[in-house]
């Protein structure tokens, strides 16, 4: 997933006797400050400051990509799936992200004393059934049980491996002057669905999840030759963070349109209640693609070909170089033009 | 780590409306349950069967071994190690077992809200020594955040990648009739160490973990062309867990002389006090090598000749086949042979 990985640009300082916050995991400003703060500084090398969604793995091992995620989402079950079967997407999207063919996973469990039996069983099948789905096998494990109130039921950590499809390089560093922005669906789902069991908000129909994995719609875009330059699942922080990421990374502009990302009536209407920004929820099932200008048309028609990606747009453009600082520019509704920032705290905790 | 992961027997049935307990977490029967009747019917494939510290990955990936651990030890510091190495010595060692040279290492956070930034970065400024004392690099990671109260301070994630460096397979279902069982060096030390800590016992010395990166020991072995069968490091469930699985994975009987399995006069006497059995205490800087009976004086001799093998002896030996079930058979000080069992339940909670 993209703000959770180690991203990082302009550090904040920590103060003396700081305390980690919530906002930390967030995917805005506070989780960059961890990052380029404290974990980017002592683990510095090339692979990990690429500031992509997993490792390109070389030398020693090329054609490789390696990517971890932790799933502490609460509760473990909501509208359209639970923390098993997003454990292995989350993973699985993750190694598309970086071109990659998903292959083998490692799944760690850290249970909390007294978790019934029949909830981490339910969990299992359904990572059980997501594996199997997106091809992927689950090779190794490890379990840890922590004392009554030193965890949450169930975390559960996996890495992933898997062969890179595409010859050429995949990543935030490969974006260029004109590469169109598409947008593979409908954003704001997987958040607003988690916000609304946990805070037992009814609707007028059960808001589900976008949960699904990537590695299908990815892949049948490497299939048909398009030249993909960067793919970004939108998770912790949405398309804003997403956008505001690559945009740092690749030191450009990035100028989108709102009126064409899709996001459906009710979660507008949610979001409006919660007082969020639907650019700033997390999904799990929905990624940016920036291609060339010219393979733009050919990339969109792939992605709408498929159920994921149905709902697929072009939202935008890259400008570069930058000229000043990366930004990511939106036209409003009413023709405006207005600065979209990265969150500084968190908008959802836990949502993953 | 051994008993951590999915490698199973015989397993328990579960009762309907069971919870998991600490002692599922503890490497003994109870872990063994768990893992045969949720993980293992689930994840069921050819890596995962093979009962091994990690997996070794094929087809599509030839050669290399993959490996996770999540480490929850209370406390974060204790003498003679951190989580932060632990997380990093623990997973390469796993790596080593697996008869690999470790390469990359992913890093997954679970932050408790509230956590101490200070602490945080020792325990990140560990992993950073670490890696570059064992020579691999942390390439991918993700940070989480969860609620005051949901989490213990800091639990972490490691996964690992190493390239195989032996020819051939080095596993449980290696070992051969008359194989030499090897021990690196004394035991009980970092069970018994933690415990203490925990326990505001003291002791007239401080206890020291003997928490160590194992592979360049291990390293030295293939590099001296010895036929390693297989590699089993001591950690959760202690020497005797370890011997269990090696036993039952093999189908062979396992001889140990207990006069001759090192045990520092202090860890003795400490255990006596505690009521464990240093066969069963956990360690973090120990392994067991099983060897052809005409290389055993060769590699103990290579074994003794690095610092964290000074101590190392020659402990017994595999009969195989077995002749009935696969067992581990002790020879003690008074001549007498007793079985040593696999621990029914947890010994020390949190150790790793």
């Amino acid at each position: 997933m993209t703000a959770n990985k180690f991203t990082p640009s302009c550090p904040l300082p920590f103060g003396e006797n700081e305390t980690v916050q919530l906002a930390h995991g967030g995917g805005g400003r506070l989780m960059q400050q961890l990052i380029e703060g404290i974990f980017l500084p002592a683990f510095d090398n090339p692979l990990i400051r690429a500031r992509h969604d997993g490792a390109l793995i070389s030398p020693g091992i090329e054609g490789l990509a390696f990517t971890t995620d932790s799933y502490v989402i609460h509760p473990l079950f909501f509208p359209g799936g639970d923390i098993g079967r997003l454990a292995v997407y989350g993973t699985v999207n993750d190694l598309a992200m970086c071109g990659a063919r998903p292959q083998y996973l490692s799944a760690g469990f850290i249970l909390e004393e007294g978790l019934p039996v029949s909830t981490l069983r339910r969990i299992v099948h359904a990572m059980k059934a997501a594996a199997e789905e997106t091809g992927v096998q689950i090779v190794t494990g490890d379990t840890k049980v922590v004392d009554r109130g030193k965890g949450d039921g169930v975390f559960i950590n996996t890495a992933g491996i898997g062969h890179l499809e595409s010859a050429r390089a995949v990543g935030p560093d490969q974006v260029q002057d004109g590469d169109v922005i598409l947008l593979s669906g409908d954003i704001g789902r997987h958040g607003i669905a988690v916000m609304a069991v946990r805070e037992g908000l009814a609707f007028e129909t059960t808001i589900e999840s976008d949960l699904a994995p990537l590695s299908a719609l990815v892949l049948s875009l490497f299939e048909a030759g398009i030249a993909i330059h960067c793919l970004r699942d939108l998770t912790r922080g949405g398309l804003a963070s997403a956008l505001n990421e690559i945009a740092e990374a690749g030191s450009c502009v990035i100028q989108i349109e709102e009126a064409v990302i899709p996001v459906q009536e009710q979660i507008r209407g949610a979001c409006e209640i919660l007082g969020f920004d639907p650019l700033y929820v997390a999904n799990e099932g929905r990624f940016i693609a920036f291609v060339p200008k010219k393979e733009a048309e050919k990339a969109l028609n792939i992605l709408r070909a498929h159920p994921l990606g149905a709902t697929a747009a072009d939202i935008g453009f890259i400008e570069k170089p930058s000229h000043g600082a990366p930004t990511v520019l939106m036209r409003s509704r009413i023709g405006s033009t207005r600065i979209v920032d990265r969150l500084s705290g968190e908008q959802l905790p836990r949502i993953c």
